[in-house]
């Protein structure tokens, strides 16, 4: 999926163990997902003018080794599942310096129309955009 | 004004330093008016269904003592400065239990039109709200 | 368990689609866990003392329900598995007043010691704290 | 002073008035001065190892115009005022589409010994950093 999303860990963003407080992995994730869209599939505000919004339904995250203030996160994220209503984007977050795998997770999105709230079918409704995120699946 | 607002100091409002990160204050001036608001003049919801918005035009705090994680802080506010435009709401924030004063602040907030962005003379087009906020005016 | 711990829904844990983001609910769970610990168990401070440190090893949440500013949220927390060296603690929020379920999740702690960063065994090294915990596994 | 520092603004800084919560400019503030003493003075952590601590003593901030998801912060930062136990940056934030200053601030930070927390007087302890950040003050 070419080269990674990165994240310099700010001061803001540790906590009183000196290392990055959890929570802040799991908006990271989000961060990489935006970056992600945008570069590879479109914009945010695309999506939201095609009246599609993508909730969080779900999500996992896996806590391996820790990062501190000032080291750089390398996240690499793939989609390994698409269906028409839903999929799922998996996320691995490495120490750029010592290419350590410090978290991984999933986040599964829902597919929603942004007027009625309720599901939508991407393969139906916007068929470019689900061959678009076809293209991104992890192969097996 | 009566009893003050509380908030116990979160792990995830810490920083590396093992204090609260400066701008978690910022955020729990805001915690302090919400709940001023609704308890002494009027709920947010009832002020947003009124077409008011109050955004932040400017604000300004000094950190005197740290804070840390399980500490209770106790915040007291007065409206220091009222016009038919804007308000100056002041804050004390003080560590409950050392009853140390550990950080002042004061923030402009403008009063806007909800629909049309532009500010409103809350004294002409709300007199029932710029009474009740005049109420608390801070005695010379 | 007795009385559930309450989170009032502030400003600043809104995203543009007016809702809490999701990251937030991460936080609250700490924050439910710490003041159930503190109350029901004993405070952070003692735990650390001990020289016991329980970082995050993984989590999962599910989104139901979409909570909004003002909102209340009622947290239910309860110990779901205890081993010697870790524990799962699962989360039932609600909103408080419409009563639906809105994210539920659970989270896995380890117990390291402090100075080593290695895995303790909770159950040989501090029965008493062992024991405390095993009365709020959920009964099945 | 060179290039700016950029700052993508993401989903989870935005809050239910569609902008950018007001407390996230002072997180930014804090993250250009990071990005400016490492590439420009010394890094953080170089400071540390120094056993200098640069807490924020105080700050201020006026919003002018609001930033949303997907724009883009320029940040442009000078040292306005240097003393042996302290200095005042002063920040100016600016869309970087529209050329628009957005945010305007200014921090007192004080230089701390990390070990007694007391004042350390930068000019005679540190005599090449005093030089170095006096380079950067804003010629008048």
């Amino acid at each position: 999926m070419g080269r990674n999303y990165e994240h310099v860990v700010q001061y803001y963003e540790t906590d009183a163990m000196q290392i990055v407080h959890h929570s802040n992995y799991i908006r990271w994730f989000e961060e990489a997902r935006t970056w992600w869209l945008s570069e590879k599939v479109m914009s945010y505000h695309k999506l939201e003018d095609m009246g599609l919004m993508m909730p969080i339904l779900s999500l996992n995250a896996k806590y391996q080794e820790m990062m501190r203030f000032g080291d750089v996160a390398s996240i690499r994220l793939e989609v390994t599942k698409l269906s028409p209503v839903k999929m799922v984007i998996s996320y691995q977050v490495y120490n750029k310096e010592s290419e350590a795998l410090c978290v991984t997770g999933d986040s599964v999105l829902g597919f929603l129309d942004k007027e009625t709230g309720k599901p939508v079918s991407v393969k139906k409704s916007y068929p470019e955009l689900y061959e678009a995120l076809g293209l991104h699946i992890m192969k097996g």
